[in-house]
């Protein structure tokens, strides 16, 4: 039975939502937990769990709460000890050396000892990384880790990869998140022969930044040897039409990307939203939309889609969203069930290496 | 009375939407006009319009078609003969000098001996910055010109440059397109004391990559001087919250968030047309909710925005949209129309120059 390590003091809605959301996947995928952080308040929650049987959850819907029974009794788990916990806004560097005692740092050393295949943090996302970078190590043969994340759309989803790991990015750093983001788009997200894009400005070979001109020759090249399907330069616009599987991206445009999808789609909503409040009768054909664009909320929701995978670091490490909510947390776990099960990282391996 | 220079040629719906729009921004905004591209083909249009008297136009409802009633006669418009046209797909340095009667080339020529205020042009992006560039040349100071963006939001617009003139810049660009950004959000949107930020990944100075870490501290420093409002990093999911009303970014960070955002909305909105469709219930609602949803498409269709501009170069250049449709073409004259009003090349260079 698999083990995930997880930072339970990580997260808008730490502990609560993190135990919850842990419990809620360790019955669901039958793995066994190790549940780091201040353990009076972890078995505070455990406990109460326990006594009413229970979680509410409305399952990424943003409707009604719904009963998730958890047998608390049938679930492997362990609560280790961990007094600090890193905060959103806390200079990385300096807050993993002075706190040697933090929930991310001990997650990751639970992976690392050996004692857990993956480690789950909705903690601040550069701490987790760093943690899990220094904390586990490099794939041999990977030059720098990159953030895998997969986005909704019409169709089959899409691998951003790197979403945010790397701030400045090479070419050669390019051809990496490309080897690992088709072995996580195959592998892990269930693609068939995914097809390899750059994230760039303009269709045709020759437009975009001198990153991405460098870069597109290196991709080209594996095209011709057989080793990724080269779908050339995608543009913002084409992110979501599937003109490729797996889009390849420097850290800062990749997170730009990711971040304007996001902010593009709360407007959106919220739009929407104040639409239909604007009259009675929007108020009333607003409520029997509600159902219809409730299911769309649920489509795109990233609650839905767990974490983002840091790719390249030996072991499996997942970065939840900040603002997990239990139902995010419980996919969260999934993802790295899923990176577990289908050993990502020997995937990787032979990507990067052969 | 101005006069505006129109690339009749450039664009998917050219040369009808753009005859049909140029002379319904001439009779709305009272400007003169100089139509450049095949003469036969122009004539043509406007004759047709004089005979029958009106356009149609959904007016950026996506809805039903209106007449737009036109009096050709009361227009003050000339016809300059251009007999090629630069395609989109065209390598632009190359057509720019192998096509030497291009309609894009003359209409700049217009501005550029004096004839007329300002181009706009709906044909390919990179031929009309560089011919406007060669043509027109920069304003006195100005480093590289920039392309500003004016995009929706729940409350007031928010401008983002460089929206992809550049593909690499310097922290000094930068600076200039935040002072170019800022002439332009005061003087032409209308956004009294504009703040500016710097679209980056992570909130806190000395998050970014090496640009923005080195931008950052000049902007901070003319906001101690008191010539800007600098409001420090904005994440891409801030773009639409108006945390900033100007937002600097090189130019390919900025196509990229630019062109999320269009892909992110059409999905979006594809997804909420399909989910009505799913069942006979579903469009009945989707039916009733037309009306409010058509609003929506409204406030974010970039048709009423107009045309993105050239800031930086001598005389005014509008880049409409490839697609754009007559109301589309109508308001990117109307920013050329603003642009002259407000002087804005005049503000730029107090801008960059005091």
């Amino acid at each position: 039975m698999a083990r995930i390590a997880i930072d339970a003091m990580g997260g808008d809605y730490a502990p609560r939502a993190i135990v919850e959301g842990a419990l809620w996947a360790a019955q669901e995928y039958n793995v066994g937990l190790e549940l780091v952080g201040r353990k009076d308040e972890l078995e505070a929650e455990i406990n109460r769990i326990k006594s009413i049987g229970y979680i509410l959850s409305d399952c990424g819907t943003k409707g009604h709460q719904r009963k998730i029974h958890i047998d608390v009794d049938k679930i492997d788990y362990t609560v280790t000890h961990a007094s600090e916990v890193i905060g959103m806004g806390e200079a990385v560097g300096q807050s993993i050396r002075r706190k040697k005692d933090s929930s991310i740092v001990a997650s990751v050393k639970a992976v690392a000892d050996g004692r857990c295949e993956a480690v789950v943090s909705a903690g601040s996302t550069g701490a987790a990384m760093a943690a899990s970078l220094f904390g586990l190590g490099r794939i041999h043969g990977v030059t720098r880790p990159a953030i895998a994340v997969t986005l909704p759309t019409m169709k089959k989803p899409v691998v951003l990869i790197d979403g945010g790991a790397n701030s400045e990015s090479t070419p050669e750093m390019l051809v990496q998140f490309a080897q690992m983001g088709v072995a996580y788009a195959k592998h892990v997200v269930g693609i068939e022969n995914p097809t390899v894009g750059i994230l760039s400005i303009g269709e045709e070979e020759g437009k975009g930044n001198a990153l991405v001109k460098d870069t597109y020759p290196l991709l080209k090249q594996l095209n011709e040897e057989g080793k990724i399907n080269f779908a050339g330069n995608i543009e913002g616009k084409e992110l979501f039409i599937n003109k490729a599987d797996v889009v390849v991206a420097d850290g800062f445009a990749g997170n730009v990307a990711l971040k304007v999808t996001e902010g593009t789609a709360s407007m959106l909503l919220k739009m929407i939203s104040s639409e239909f409040k604007s009259d009675f009768v929007g108020c009333l054909i607003g409520l029997m939309a509600k159902p219809f664009l409730r299911r769309i909320l649920k489509r795109i929701n990233w609650e839905g889609f767990g974490g983002m995978l840091l790719l390249g670091v030996k072991g499996i490490s997942v970065i939840a969203h900040g603002r997990s909510s239990s139902y995010a947390m419980k996919n969260a776990v999934r993802a790295a069930v899923e990176g577990i099960n289908n050993d990502i990282n020997a995937e990787i391996g032979k990507n990067i290496n052969e």
